[in-house]
């Protein structure tokens, strides 16, 4: 198999460059040239690494890596082969340049590809990118720097606000209003109908009609293959920035606060309401027609079924008071211990 | 952000055509527009609202909808500005204006896109849609009133009923069998490979090959992003009315019998049989080659690891009787004060 | 509807080409056609069919298959229509006419559809399929024999290893690297971001970049609708032999070791290392930054929350020893009984 890390390889740059982005000193070759980012204990020839833990100094002297930022005040007890670059924070200086290779790398091209079906009726923004085979209804808008990447169906009156990405595959169905700055991963479904049955007297069921839609505040993050229906009546709302990771299912009509976020494969059942600032663990279950408060932190896997108060920390199933369970279920783990000195005492007693 | 209720923005209605339609009498403006439906409480200019709960009666003062059905008996209390139009139950007559209105929006086109590919040896009835990007495979049969949305996938050898929709994205892999009235939401995935793998002597896993194909009966409902496998033999099958939620796995040769319902991210383990009428909350997990009855209850979140006998309702991981597992909890919750007095028990009767 | 195994129509064998297959010797009409397969008893004419289990002897009496595998010994006690094909093991023969079933009916065709979009900058090996609509990037490697199903999309600076098949509606984001003998199943999603973000002082979170990528080794199967996001540094990495089941969540990353099965619906948190062997049911969620051993068995549905040590077998939520959840669940299950001997205990006691 290749080199895993040729995902740089487009972009080149120098250690005098680096040293100038970070606002280092180079101590080695000044043209030493990297193209990929890697932890110090994967570097490779070509790559750029950095040394902010002591526990890992002595890879710094083993490292493959072409370069590596490290502290200033960093003195070296052997000989070494990477060249240096003296920062007063390695850590932070690596993250920026992250954040510099990936403004680079998302640096978003525009055009509207041959393949793409626009509708006459869709209102489409300059500076928009729309990718091959992807379709935007009628009455649809684009904002300005709105990327919709190829594969993508848009449906009718959608509205798309400035800057955000929908990524390959994500389905944006009817109505759905979408804020600026958000982040649509791959596959994830928005406005589909919600689950809304209702049974006949053979016990058949018929479809409540799901009038409602969608609507993402601005900054909002919505993870790959993770459901969000329309609302019978009304809309779902999704407050801003509010991240959902992966394969979550947001039901119909629940509205989910600013600034919470939400772990993968968690399921949200129509009409909850959750409140601001929580942090909802993964494949958590929480049922319908609930108010979860503000600053709420639920333990991953927990299952709730009642209101949950502002600043509660729960766990379980059904959840309670995250010491409280787990006070019980150090217990539970013993329980057969516990049961039996119950039943000695059961004996003793009844023999007295 | 743009008025969130615009989704109804293309079609108009007056006070009087509405009073119309719903065999109620206008007081106030008889040409007063609505072109969306609303909650009271969330009206606004251009909304029809109701009010059926008493609870709700003080909205009628302040709300801005400009249209709002209330019961004939209704006597207001103090002035208002909404348009009434007065029936005998406004809740039965705002639920008949939203079948109205999706029957209307659902009304469908037909036609093949230019960009679809449609295999020579597909059977395609009349009066059917095939939207853009759509691939019909060979030896496929679409029959009348089928609605093939854009960017979806049809195998080779499939079969799909009459008024059957498949939404956007949808992948209908080889050979399955879809009935007629059914609807498969956005990127759901019908007839991949079973999880079949058998360990060679090595510890690798050779797979099993999947030669089944999944059949649905008629009126079947699956969710977005569920994924129902093919049988290893023979055929996964759902039964007829049976409605599938979000995010769903169904395994190979699974079969579920009519009229049952389960709620989003439940997971059934292969060859398990569901009976008639049950009832699957959200997250649930069956295990393998288990027989669940007829008329199941199964609480959300619950794993079943044995088979379920008719008209039980179940809770619990495992999952027990309901009412036992919800008894035995309450204990569980409490477990710190009991075995606290089980040790001030044990240490009396030890000092005696 | 139609008969559900039309699935099997394009190939037609007769009993005599079918016993040269499995070296068996025909008793009934030679030329009697099959063109599927099918249990005993749900034999249809035209089915080939077979009797391992005594168990199911009297649906050999009454079947409608054409053909029927039987073993040398069997001696018949009624009359029967079915032909039949004599071997020595009715169930290793009709396994090697699967096989032989599957790998015709998966012989590959090659060539690029011309709906397909390939960049002038993608290198793409001879004997490659890649079907309509699907989209390959730039800097990209399509190796030998490497089948790209309708609908898919893969990034820039991909490769994909000889023999490996991406079908339908799988999203294969940039970077990403796929082993030979892969199998992608549809609307998976392999190299979306992971769940990376820094809380602000103002309690809005920001995104952590995500430059790493995804590694698969050779022959690893990813179900459908499966998501697995890259790393944030460095790349999550899923081993040789690795066979992933629907709907499964891979953390940003997570490492898992060669020969490990994981059933569907599972998620695993961000940094988590996996040995190899391990069997991981259903729904099972592994917090991050943990190690689980090798050889591992975990029971669905349990939560992780600590390290695992090599050949352990869990369960629960926290889990813990299969064997002591389990003893330990038997006195819930009685819990309420339990408690009300403790009770009168505690009179008892009082009351002396």
């Amino acid at each position: 198999m290749k080199d895993i890390f040729l995902n740089f390889a487009p972009m080149k740059f120098t250690a005098s460059q680096i040293a100038e982005l970070v606002s280092g000193t180079v101590e080695g070759n000044i043209d030493a040239e990297v193209f990929r980012l890697s932890k110090i204990e994967e570097g490779s020839v070509g790559s750029l690494s950095f040394l902010a833990n002591p526990k890992y100094t002595p890879f710094l002297y083993t490292t493959n890596a072409t370069i590596t930022l490290v502290s200033d005040a960093f003195v070296a007890e052997k000989p070494f082969a990477t060249t240096l670059i003296r920062v007063t924070d390695p850590y932070e200086a690596f993250t920026k340049l992250l954040h510099h290779y990936n403004k680079m790398k998302s640096n978003p091209e525009y055009g509207i590809a041959k393949t793409a079906i626009i509708s006459e009726d869709a209102r489409i923004s300059k500076d928009v990118f729309v990718g091959d085979f992807s379709h935007i209804g009628a009455h649809t808008t684009l904002e300005n720097h709105v990327s919709i990447h190829p594969n993508v169906f848009i449906g009718e009156n959608v509205t798309i606000g400035a800057h955000s990405v929908i990524h390959t595959g994500a389905r944006i169905l009817d109505d759905t209003i979408i804020g600026e700055h958000c982040v649509i991963n791959s596959n994830a479904v928005i406005g589909a109908d919600g689950f809304g049955w209702a049974p006949n007297e053979q016990g058949a069921y018929e479809k409540v009609p799901q009038t409602g839609n969608v609507v993402l505040e601005n900054y909002v993050d919505v993870g790959a293959n993770t459901t969000i229906d329309r609302a019978t009546l009304g809309s779902t709302k999704i407050g801003k920035g509010v991240k959902l990771d992966n394969l979550i299912q947001i039901g119909h009509n629940v509205e989910i606060g600013e600034h919470t976020v939400i772990a993968a494969q968690t399921g949200i059942a129509g009409s909850t309401k959750i409140g601001t600032h929580c942090q909802i663990g993964g494949q958590v279950g929480i049922s319908g027609h609930l108010t979860i408060g503000n600053r709420v932190g639920i333990q991953a896997k927990s299952g709730i079924l009642k209101n949950i108060k502002d600043d509660s920390k729960i766990m379980g199933y059904p959840a309670f008071d995250y010491t409280a369970f787990n006070k019980a279920y150090v217990h539970f783990r013993n329980l057969h211990t516990h049961i039996s000195d119950l039943q000695i005492l059961k004996k003793k007693l009844d023999h007295e």
